[in-house]
C-alpha cells in the first residue's frame, strides 16, 4: 500500500478497499476470512454467549492502551463477567478520511495482540470510510461470542441480602488517564489506563458456589454498577469508602479537578457479588493473581437500605445518587 | 423521554443513556436484554455462521428504506447468501449529538420491523453519542449469527468452468435511489431502493445439488462480485449485457449522469453460481417467488477467459475492469 493517509476511495468496494483490508487488517488476523460473506464458528461444550460494544475514545492512543486494545478488552470483558470464555470477535472500523495509515496500523496491531493474549479470534470484519470531519479519526465496534459452562448460574436475580461486594483493583485509572491524555495538564506522571482482560479474575471465581454476579465498571464507574444492582434487586448498598482502592495519583487528580473516582470508567476491573461465607476465599483467589494485589472487599448489599450509602473514613455517611451526565465523555 | 434531540449526556452511562436505551431501543426489541453483559444464544441444528457490517448511508432515509432497515438487510443477507438462516443480531449505534430523537426512533422502528419480518432477534446492543459535527447523524453496525445445514457446501472454491450465473432481480436500484435522494435532481419518480431480505431467494436454491456459490452485490455492484469470483477461481466471466435486468428509470439516470449500473450497489439482490444442468430449475424457482419476476440467467464462468467480458446487444465485447473508486460513496 503506497498511500500514507486514508481517502474515501478506501471505503468504496474496489481495489483500494481490498488492499486496505488485506494489508492493514487481514494480515494481522490469522483467522479472518475476508473472502467469505459469513464464517462458521466452532462452539462445542457449553452455552453460547453474545455481546457487543462500540468505541469512540478520544484520543485514539493513551497511556496504557489505544482504541484497538480497548475494543478487544471492552467486549471480551463483557463475556468474561458473564462467566464465559471469549472465543470469537467481529470488528467494524469506521475510519475518517485523512487518518494516517501508520496510526491505523499501530491500532490494529495492538488490537490483534490483545486478542491473541486472550485467545479470541477476530473472524469477521467490515470497514467504512467517513468523510473528513465526520469521523473523529476512528470508531470501532466489536461483537463477541463466548462459551459458558451450562452449570453456571450468575445474574442480578441471584443477588441476596447481605451478599458481599468485591472489586478486583483500583478504580478510575482508565477515566483519569484518558482525560489527562486528552488535555494538556502536564500531570501524566505514572498514570496509565487499567485497560486489560479481566478473564483471569472472572475465571478465578466461577468455581465458587456462592458467586452471584460479576460486572465490569466501565462508563459511569463503580457507583453506576451499584445503582444497576440496586435497581434490579430493590435493595440498597453500603460501601466502605476507605476500603475502595484508588491509586494515589488518581486521587490527587480527582481532588484537584473535582471528580469522584467512583464515577469514573475502568476498563480492566471486575465488581463481584458473592455470598458472605465465600467472600474471603474469593478475595484470596483474586489477590493471588499477578494483577490482584489491590483486590478488596468494599461493601455489602443491604435489603433495608434503598440508597447507595458510602461510609466515610470517620464513620459519616454520604449518599451517592445516580449519575446523570458523566464528567468525562468519550472515555470508551 | 422529554428531550427532542440527542445530547452528549445520552451517551455517558447515566440516567439519560438508560432512558434513551429503554425508550428508543429496548422498547422495540422484545428479545433485547439491556441489563445483561452478554446474552445466551440458542443454536441447535446446524453450523453456526457469523458476519458483520457497518452502515454510513447518506441520507439516513431514502425511498424504499432507511439506515435501520438497511442494517438488518445488509447483515442478514450476508448470512443468507452463505446458505444460513439468520437467527440473532447485535446492534451498535453511533449517534451524533443534535440528532432529532423522532428521526432516530423512526429508524429504529424500521429496523425492528425488518428484523421481525426475517425472524431474526436483536439480542445485544450498544449506543455511543458522538460530538456534533463528528457523526454524520447516525452510523450503525450489526453483527449476525445464523444456522446453516451442515450438508450445504457453498464457496468460491466450488465454482467450475462453465457454471451459470444468475441474478435475482434488476441491478443498481439502491445506488441510484440513494444518490437521487441525496442530490436535488428532481428526478426521483418511481425509483426506490431494492433494500430487502434475500432469504426467500437463497432458501429457494439451497436444496439444489448443483448450487456452488451465492453473493449479494452490494458495494461495487454486480461487476465487483464477478471480479471477486475471478480472483478466487483464476477463471474469467462472460456476461450477456441484454440479459442483465436494469430498470428503465435506473438506466435513464445512468445514461444521463454517466454511471454504469453494473458497478452500483444493490441491497436486495443475489448473484448465484450453479452448474449448467440445474440453471433452468434455479431460475424457475426464483421466478416463482413474489419478487422474482426479473430474475435471469446473465452469463457463465469461462476458464479460457481471464477477464470480465460483457457481450453487448450487437455482439461486441467490452472488458469491465475492477473498480478503483466507486462513483457513489456512502451508499450503505
Amino acid at each position: 500500500m503506497q498511500d500514507t493517509h486514508i481517502s474515501l476511495a478506501h471505503g468504496n468496494g474496489g481495489r483500494y478497499m481490498r488492499e486496505l483490508i488485506d494489508e492493514i487488517f487481514a494480515r494481522h488476523f490469522a483467522k479472518l476470512d475476508d473472502q467469505a460473506d459469513a464464517v462458521p464458528l466452532s462452539l462445542n461444550g457449553g452455552e453460547v454467549l453474545f455481546t457487543t460494544d462500540g468505541f469512540t475514545v478520544q484520543p485514539l492512543e493513551f497511556p496504557g492502551g489505544n482504541i484497538g486494545s480497548l475494543a478487544v478488552h471492552g467486549t471480551t470483558n463483557d463475556l468474561a463477567v458473564a462467566g464465559a470464555i471469549p472465543r470469537y470477535l467481529s470488528l467494524n472500523a469506521f475510519i475518517e478520511e485523512g487518518m494516517e495509515i501508520a496510526q491505523l496500523e499501530r491500532i490494529i496491531i495492538s488490537l490483534a495482540k490483545a486478542a491473541k493474549e486472550i485467545g479470541v479470534d477476530v473472524v469477521a470484519g467490515d470497514t467504512k470510510v467517513l468523510r473528513r470531519g465526520e469521523g473523529g479519526g476512528l470508531y470501532l465496534a466489536t461483537t463477541g461470542v463466548g462459551i459458558r459452562d451450562t452449570n453456571l448460574n450468575l445474574g442480578l436475580d441471584q443477588i441476596r441480602d447481605g451478599d458481599v461486594i468485591l472489586v478486583s483493583g483500583s478504580v478510575g485509572d482508565h477515566g483519569i488517564s484518558v482525560m489527562l491524555a486528552r488535555e494538556q495538564f502536564g500531570l501524566r506522571g505514572s498514570l496509565h489506563s487499567d485497560s486489560a482482560s479481566v478473564l483471569p479474575f472472572t475465571q478465578a471465581l466461577t468455581g465458587l458456589d456462592g458467586l452471584r454476579f460479576m460486572r465490569d465498571p466501565t462508563r459511569g464507574g463503580l457507583a453506576t454498577v451499584c445503582h444497576e444492582i440496586m435497581r434490579a434487586t430493590n435493595m440498597g448498598i453500603r460501601l466502605q469508602q476507605p476500603d475502595i482502592p484508588v491509586s494515589e495519583p488518581v486521587q490527587s487528580v480527582c481532588d484537584m479537578l473535582g471528580y469522584d473516582p467512583l464515577f469514573l470508567a475502568c476498563e480492566g476491573r471486575v465488581v463481584a457479588i458473592i455470598e458472605p461465607a465465600q467472600a474471603e476465599q474469593a478475595l484470596a483467589q483474586w489477590q493471588a493473581l499477578p494483577d490482584g494485589g489491590n483486590a478488596t472487599i468494599i461493601g455489602q448489599v443491604v435489603a433495608e437500605l434503598s440508597q447507595l450509602v458510602l461510609v466515610t473514613e470517620f464513620g459519616g455517611e454520604r449518599i451517592l445518587d445516580e449519575l446523570e451526565d458523566e464528567p468525562l465523555p468519550r472515555i470508551c
